[in-house]
């Protein structure tokens, strides 16, 4: 499965009305299209634009309102820790405080080489959980804490602006929702929001403790005093934000007996892999840009082939492309992507070509319209759509499915899938 | 409402990649098609391979997820068996065990005749359920279990496999869900969990129970003494499998004041149709095989259209010879229910032909590939479709349903729904 990260556009004005998609020559994909059958994907749900980290949830079969709390988690299994449901994880910066604790730089001046530091902080004892503190790239790190009744649901301390002053982490919740809704009983919804508190509570006091001592081991410690006299702005506090609770999630092995492998750069996207239970495998001078190392990720992709069942190839610079409105950029990736596919064709007997979401180059962020998919291989009910493209695809055979639907599909095609009922 | 068992399938290669059903001459169900609207259903989901209970509950508009945990109940409403909600039943098998409780034939020598047997077995008397115990075809038979807070979350004790001991039926429960997924508190979760383990305990118990004092009658019966001395193997032990609590499933009456009748050989089918309350017409002849009367099960569902407003026509040949991989067959079968249904083109205003789930002749099982409908008559909305077939159907009108949705579509095509709001 090729995962086009932010592929899908609209049509663009200046490209007389057509997409990048539509525009760019791409022998391979329309080879592939007119030989399978096409289809629109809702990764999420109609008009709800997907996270990158909710839209690989549901590629890979999970209801991501079902298993999506916040970024954390995910980001954190991508820098590779070692992770249990029920844990809560975060997002972390290496940030610069002054003495009255208003921020001064967001990324202590995109700091590099942290892992010094984060070994200081992961020394912190906390009473009632234990934590992980790693460093991932530049003044970025994850927070994991391991311990009984966590919660996420509770407020960020980074403020997201320079100038404020850092944030106590507080409860994030609501009053129990009106009876007679959701959930049907005053007594469940109560005693569940009494628990909920709880967690909350506990959660706040751990993080508003790990935030404090970690500035005092920070603010004394010798790397930022060498910073300090170079000139550089210290990085002595620790901004925590998009916490979330690890799922438990069936592997994709519990689910359908399938080894599966992951070639990709992005760290969320090998974090979702990972929690899948899928091989991640890393490849030098893939970069997650447009100037990515295609052949050797295909190269690896391809390896991944001999040992793995379903092997996910993920390609992030359409994206990038996008976020820089970047037409011209766009149409090349998707052209030398197309090139590349070119090797899978004798190689797997069963190929998709998927994307997680639309990110018009007009827009220059992501959209929620649907996407268009295409499967190729032995048993597919093939269609009439000619090319692979947004509005071509909404024409196939497939119809037009939710993002968790393909990887059900996809294993009914593989012959994987176990009977409901009898 | 026709309903094909298992008609849809893949393309196959040595036929120029058509399926039968594209193959297949059928002017009828192609007449069908041109004037009627066809469509795509997936009967559970897209990619989940439908059983024949799950399918056929999903065909009558109720969602499988919410009122399936076993085959048993339907089973036993097939068996005419008067349930009750919350009833427990399951598959029985009349087996041979030796003095060690070896399994040594799963079928007891395919035995028939076993009326006698279950009438002494039905006497058995239980502490805190009653029960009925009927032989249905060849060795099979149902146990049904009514009583107050029973459980399906049991095993089977039967091993599945000639040459084991049988099994002792047992608790089937996992411990509570982790924290932090769909049920955060653990508070509800236990208390649930707790009362799950009750009531899978007590059903337990009388499983054990029941198997034991079955095997006291069985083996001191006259009837198997005499199966011994002549060389037969004995009936003296029951297998139970496939438990499931009888769902409380409001009838076809109920929901849309529609008075429901079905033609079927499958017990499974009749089952479903009788706990959804319709009138089940045995005819003699039809045997859910490609060989069964055709036109005795069209007499008698043209008859049941005089009394009744909707009629289900079941034919479950296609899916044997599926499972067969007769290709020929299927092809055969196809072109005589095209036939048959020329007989109802004048006689009733609505037409719907579904299949209730794919059976690849390639695969020779049951897959997740979605179906194609169609459905003719007055007010239905037409489109470009002009042949009945999986890839024809997926242009057609309807989009893509789900099984569920399919009911409540006729209803409506009938006159038969209510407003919800107002």
């Amino acid at each position: 499965m090729l995962i086009c990260d932010g592929m899908a556009d609209r049509p663009v004005p200046k490209l007389a009305n057509r997409t990048p998609l539509e525009i760019a020559k791409k022998p391979n994909m329309d080879w592939l299209a007119k030989r399978g059958i096409c289809g629109l994907m809702d990764t999420i749900a109609p008009g709800v634009t997907p996270g990158s980290d909710t839209a690989h949830l549901a590629l890979l079969g999970y209801d991501p309102f079902e298993t999506y709390t916040g970024r954390g988690p995910f980001e954190a299994a991508g820098a590779n820790v070692e992770l249990q449901a029920g844990d809560v994880a975060f997002r972390a910066n290496y940030a610069t405080v002054d003495g009255a604790f208003i921020v001064k730089d967001r990324r202590a001046g995109r700091i590099h080489g942290t892992e010094e530091l984060s070994a200081a902080i992961e020394k912190i004892k906390l009473r009632g959980a234990q934590l992980v503190f790693r460093s991932t790239i530049s003044h970025r790190a994850v927070l994991v804490l391991h311990g009984k009744g966590l919660s996420h649901e509770v407020t960020d301390s980074d403020p997201h602006e320079v100038g404020r002053k850092v944030l106590g982490v507080r409860p994030l919740l609501h009053p129990p929702e009106r009876p007679g809704l959701a959930f049907p009983t005053i007594a469940g919804g109560i005693r569940r929001y009494v628990v909920r508190r709880r967690r909350a509570s506990k959660t706040v006091r751990l993080l508003n403790d790990f935030s404090r001592r970690a500035h005092d081991i920070l603010k004394n410690h010798p790397l930022n005093q060498e910073r300090i006299q170079k000139g550089l702005p210290p990085a002595n506090y620790i901004l925590l934000r998009g916490g979330g609770i690890v799922p438990q999630l069936k592997t994709l092995y519990e689910r359908f007996k399938i080894r599966g492998a992951c070639v990709a750069a992005a760290a969320l996207v090998k974090g979702v892999c990972k929690l899948a239970g899928m091989s991640v495998i890393d490849v030098p001078g893939a970069t997650g840009s447009v100037d990515t190392d295609l052949n050797a990720k295909a190269k690896a992709a391809l390896r991944a082939l001999e040992t793995h069942e379903f092997v996910i190839l993920h390609v992030k610079g359409f994206d990038e492309a996008s976020h820089d409105g970047n037409v011209g950029a766009k149409i090349q990736l998707i052209e030398r992507v197309d090139t590349m596919l070119n090797k899978f064709i004798d190689a797997t007997d069963l190929i998709a070509v998927a994307v997680d979401h639309t990110t018009p180059v007009s827009v220059r962020r992501h959209t929620g319209d649907p996407v268009p998919i295409l499967i190729f291989g032995p048993g597919v009910r093939t269609d009439e759509v000619k090319t692979y493209g947004e509005r071509s695809a909404a024409g196939g055979g497939m119809g037009r499915i939710l993002g968790k639907n393909l990887m059900p599909i996809i294993a009914d095609l593989m012959g994987k899938t176990e009977m409901f009922g009898a």
